[in-house]
């Protein structure tokens, strides 16, 4: 594949016109997404008022940024104006105060008020998720005055796939589909073809909760209502695709200790990977200190038997491991919403005899070497030790998200790093008890 | 909620009736998944066969499994026969090789091949996720022909969003919404109506890719392709979505350092959920073996300042977490297709230089503490440790997937667990060579 930056330094527009041409909206925003942030305004000054738009959708509102920036302001106006309302607020949601006045400034009055009634919603919220823009039918509509509405309403809005049905108070009734409405007599009547057992979601409701219930429930688009209960907006099938990934990616972030970058990996400076990820490991390495301690109330022990500090990173290693493989594990489990917190004692009582089980292996796995490399001792004190760690570290590892939600705090930061950095200092402690009981001293 | 595991143990039918006629097709999957496999098949005989459908398909194939085993033959066999081809293939699928036949035997014909047709196709492929039956159109037809060929054909196809239209070799011509014939006048020509910028795949294409361009092209149905360019199926948002969550969750496992489960959580047995973990764990404890021979190796050093040993813990848990950060972010970077292996120098220059820049800071927050808590010679080593192990930890943490994905291994098997492990012994011997040199012994 031709590389774009090539062509955009060359300022061959003639050949940059061409690439364009054959390539697809994706590839077009995937190769723009690559280019430094400078020029990524040149091929797309070439693109067409709708191929802008495609490829402008197809960009996440970082990189939408930084094309803005580098484009004129009537082009810019343009490009903002045929946003869909919900793709523009999440845009000016991410945007420079300064930046974010520039924008809504350009927009028409209508359009102007339809993002900033999003943005009232709080971040992160199903309300900051929807489109405002619906078509809506009544119980009392045949499925001909239906189509009518749709064919009359239906240019300018996301979705026609998904019709709420609605009384004059705006509450919703029912959903019908534009499948059913196609396929059915135009005699028929609306009431009689829509689905009552509807999902829905409020405006406050948090927007990776709504778009789950998206997938769950295989709808194209979610209903939004109001705190009076009255419809406002639509959330769409590819919106909630799209939270889905941004939210399991912050997760996994969490999840190996550090901050959400919030931006594509590539775009993010160093400076700004090193800030995502220092606050965690000063607070892993302050709790790691709780180790240097344990060891050193320890110390005339290691004195005695110096044998015994060869095996405390392998010991704390399969702590850690196996703490890491319950957390993760659970974590998930929760994300889908496969258990919940009443599960908490049934979970804990299998994760504690699964962490027995695995340390009853490696104990029998690593007796016999042990042996035959040091002595007896030692390797009945690191047998016992392999069993108490895995057990407490598998234990701990499957409660800990539990709780944490429990107490408000996102699973996710219970990530491996801090079970295992968690369960080092306990570790060693169970370690050199059991090797003052095996060796007396 | 009422809890259905009670309602069940009464077999107060009545009670169980209304119980299902008040809650929603999810929220009764959600409750049927949490019972015992003995009696999930009660509840489910009192659901209308439409509700009962619905609800079947709201389940995983493990609990479908369940529920199957306990229904009466005909019962049984309506449901399948009712499922979507792509659905009852990946059920299909997943059964022991005599149930999978059982339930082939109860199907018409004209199902029984259809399933048969896409259990052909690889497991894990575009083939087995599509399902091969759709509308398809011609360039030629009227907007008026095209609808009437939807009313048609539509009422048994899974989705009559997106509408591939084809020449009569069955080959791609681009692709059509309902949203468009609706919205267009009668006499219009599908030819003029139809994008030709059309995403698509083959059978033997990865799902996981599939799902992926479904999600990033914003499109509710992608057009499949046998070895010929022929249209064969489409694969629809809804089995995407759940493509892309099953393969996080497959991931996430990985990441963790298990083997995948296949199945809800709460429903794998303990043995199961040790049998998925123990193999990693021992990988894992083998290569944690070498921390033992390089320590070993140092033993002197080590019997002549026990202090140094003081400090394994904290120096190698700081290595795999900053290892952990780095590798965590580079695979969600990848899976995503943010980066390629292109990248890859780009990448580790970056990586390391945000090592060397958390290593100073970490150096910097240590270096008074230990040498007030222990002397200046101790303060210097850990120091320099720590710069040298977090710059070593990031710049491999982000290189190891990428080289992995090279290879052809799950970036994701390069788990925390996994880059700690490697991390140690090389982390240990670099704290050593530097004591022996700050302390010359």
């Amino acid at each position: 594949m031709t590389d774009l930056a090539d062509l955009v330094r060359t300022t061959d527009l003639a050949e940059l016109q061409q690439w364009l041409a054959e390539t697809g909206t994706l590839d077009i925003a995937e190769e723009l997404a690559r280019l430094d942030p400078s020029s990524m305004a040149v091929p797309f000054r070439l693109l067409t008022r709708d191929r802008a738009l495609a490829v402008f959708e197809a960009l996440d509102p970082y990189h939408q940024q930084q094309v803005l920036e580098g484009l004129r302001d009537d082009r810019y106006h343009q490009l903002v104006e045929d946003m869909d309302p919900d793709d523009r607020a999440r845009l000016v949601g991410e945007l420079p105060a300064k930046v974010a006045r520039r924008v809504l400034a350009g927009l028409s009055d209508e359009e102007r008020a339809k993002t900033a009634a999003l943005l009232g919603y709080p971040e992160e919220s199903a309300g900051r998720l929807m489109t405002p823009e619906y078509v809506s039918l009544r119980q009392s509509m045949s499925v001909a005055d239906a189509l009518a509405k749709v064919r009359r309403a239906g240019e300018d809005v996301e979705t026609i796939y998904a019709l709420p049905v609605t009384d004059d108070q705006r509450h919703l009734r029912g959903i019908v589909s534009l499948r059913q409405l196609v396929l059915s007599p135009p005699d028929r009547v609306v009431g009689d073809l829509m689905t009552t057992d509807v999902y829905q979601v409020h405006v406050t409701d948090d927007r990776e909760m709504a778009a789950r219930l998206v997938q769950d429930a295989d709808v194209l688009a979610l209903p939004v209502l109001d705190s009076e209960e009255r419809l406002v907006g639509v959330i769409t099938v590819d919106d909630a695709m799209d939270v889905i990934e941004a939210e399991e990616t912050e997760d996994l972030a969490l999840h190996g200790g550090s901050q959400p970058l919030g931006r594509p990996y590539l775009s993010a400076s160093v400076p700004a990977l090193a800030r995502s990820r220092a606050l965690w490991l000063l607070v892993l390495i302050i709790a790691a200190a709780m180790t240097v301690n344990v060891l050193s109330f320890f110390e005339e022990t290691l004195e005695a038997v110096v044998t015994l500090a060869l095996f405390i990173p392998l010991l704390i290693d399969t702590g850690g491991n196996s703490g890491a493989q319950a957390s993760t594990v659970v974590i998930r489990a929760m994300a889908v919403g496969e258990v919940r917190f009443s599960d908490l004692p049934s979970i804990i009582w299998r994760e504690a005899r699964v962490g027995l089980l695995l340390g009853t292996m490696l104990a029998a796995a690593m007796f016999v070497p042990v042996t035959l490399f040091f002595d007896s001792d030692i390797a009945i004190i690191v047998s016992i030790t392999l069993v108490v760690i895995c057990t407490w570290a598998t234990f701990s590892g499957s409660m800990l998200p539990l709780l944490a939600k429990r107490v408000g705090v996102d699973p996710a930061v219970v990530s491996a790093p801090l079970i295992t950095t968690l369960v080092d200092a306990s570790g060693l402690i169970i370690y050199f008890l059991i090797a003052r009981a095996v060796l007396d001293i």
